[in-house]
């Protein structure tokens, strides 16, 4: 039993977003959409998504409130050069390790920076807390870590999915969510009761409802079924299209 | 004091943001930024967003302890007619109040529908808690409600823009966070050090620095000032300046 509930354990994630501009509006995070979609598709199921400030208690409440809840946390956002960049050390807090300059970081700014260049400010780049292993990034060289399960990536779109992309095969993954859309030409209204009925006679599959303003229609939905199961998903599916059969022909 | 104090407190805010199809990456987010733009403009700090499934249990933790923590909670989704929009019971159960067809809402559904269309499944857009005001919409009629300090909104940008315009002239509003941006011209490394001086010289001013990519001259910063104290936040800005351009002479 072991080795088949290894390959179909849930692996979870939660995500932390970082950072005042988000929160002011100021900049739209694109972070979230490109994880979720990333994580999806490798078998790793998020849960959960906070974007917090810049704030010392407020990401370290966070970053302990989800690291004892799903099996990873990755965290974007506060790892640059400036003041305002206390990811690392809020990290260290939240789990009691100390932090200081990792020479493995130190090595990899010295080959991008001359000595003048590393400058205090550079240097915050490579506090790591104790325990953690660098998450190497191609773009700009600075690294991300892992610590624990906590996987602390830039905020910066470019360089946050290039230390994505060096992490990924590292992870644990679960079976991967399939799924299935069916546009139903029908308003959500008219086909909600049938569906919440479809949604009761098959448990393993999520089916979820989106509506969306068609041009040529007018108000139209689409039908998602997620599962880990590729013959519920089909059966499903073939539930679903039976049922907007009968809702259309009724109506 | 009183009347001072209530014309400078700060009001703040959490958002609750609900659906399976968001932690997908199916559906990618585009209400968060827009009511952080928004609520900025009106006064209205926001502290705090969270994304979580449509599962009963998460959103009524989330609930919880965002209106306990914040002056009001928003919340985006699962207000719709079909069997994954569960929001308004959650609510009424974090709230510990009852649930039923609200005679408001009905009366409003049956202008927008026909008898015959008022099936079950549209009904379940009059269940409103007891003791909330009705959020009206005028997209597409089915309205929100307000609940003690939380507002539930739907999701669909549209519909969620309408009834946020229609909650905000209702809402306490602190003085507006002013703010200031100065294109530094220069890499965030070389400007840290002395930008973190002047963060601890102005303590009234929120000092941000975002890289970006410059076509023109490759790595640049924006320098973001933010401050409820227009004298201040333009003297902050003044030493921003004095010492971009104190640096840039030395490089």
């Amino acid at each position: 039993m072991s080795v088949a509930s290894k390959e179909t354990a849930i692996v979870t994630a939660g995500l932390l977003v970082i950072g005042d501009e988000i929160l002011s509006g100021r900049t739209k995070d694109k972070n979230i959409g490109y994880i979720a979609e990333y994580l999806t598709g490798i078998g790793v199921e998020l849960k959960e998504v906070r974007v917090v400030a810049d704030d010392e208690a407020a990401i370290v409440e966070a970053v302990n409130a989800l690291r004892h809840r799903w099996t990873y946390v990755f965290t974007t956002g506060g790892i640059g050069p400036t003041h305002d960049d206390i990811t690392a050390e809020c990290v260290a807090k939240a789990f009691g390790v100390r932090i200081g300059y990792d020479p493995r970081a130190v090595a990899i700014m010295r080959e991008r920076f001359a000595e003048h260049e590393l400058n205090e400010a550079r240097m915050r780049m490579t506090r790591i807390p104790d325990g953690a292993d660098l998450v190497l990034n191609k773009v700009s060289r600075a690294p991300g870590f892992w610590l624990g399960n906590v996987i602390v990536m830039a905020g910066i779109p470019a360089v946050m999915q290039a230390m994505l992309d060096e992490v990924a095969p590292k992870l644990k993954t679960g079976a991967k969510v399939l799924s299935e859309t069916v546009r139903a030409d029908a308003r959500e209204g008219d086909i909600g009761t049938p569906l919440g009925e479809l949604a009761k006679a098959y448990p393993e599959v999520t089916i979820g409802s989106y509506p969306f303003f068609d041009d040529q229609r007018g108000p139209n939905t689409n039908v998602v079924m997620r599962s880990r199961d590729a013959d519920k998903l089909a059966e499903a599916k073939r539930a679903v299209e039976a049922m907007l059969a009968r809702v259309k022909a009724a109506l």
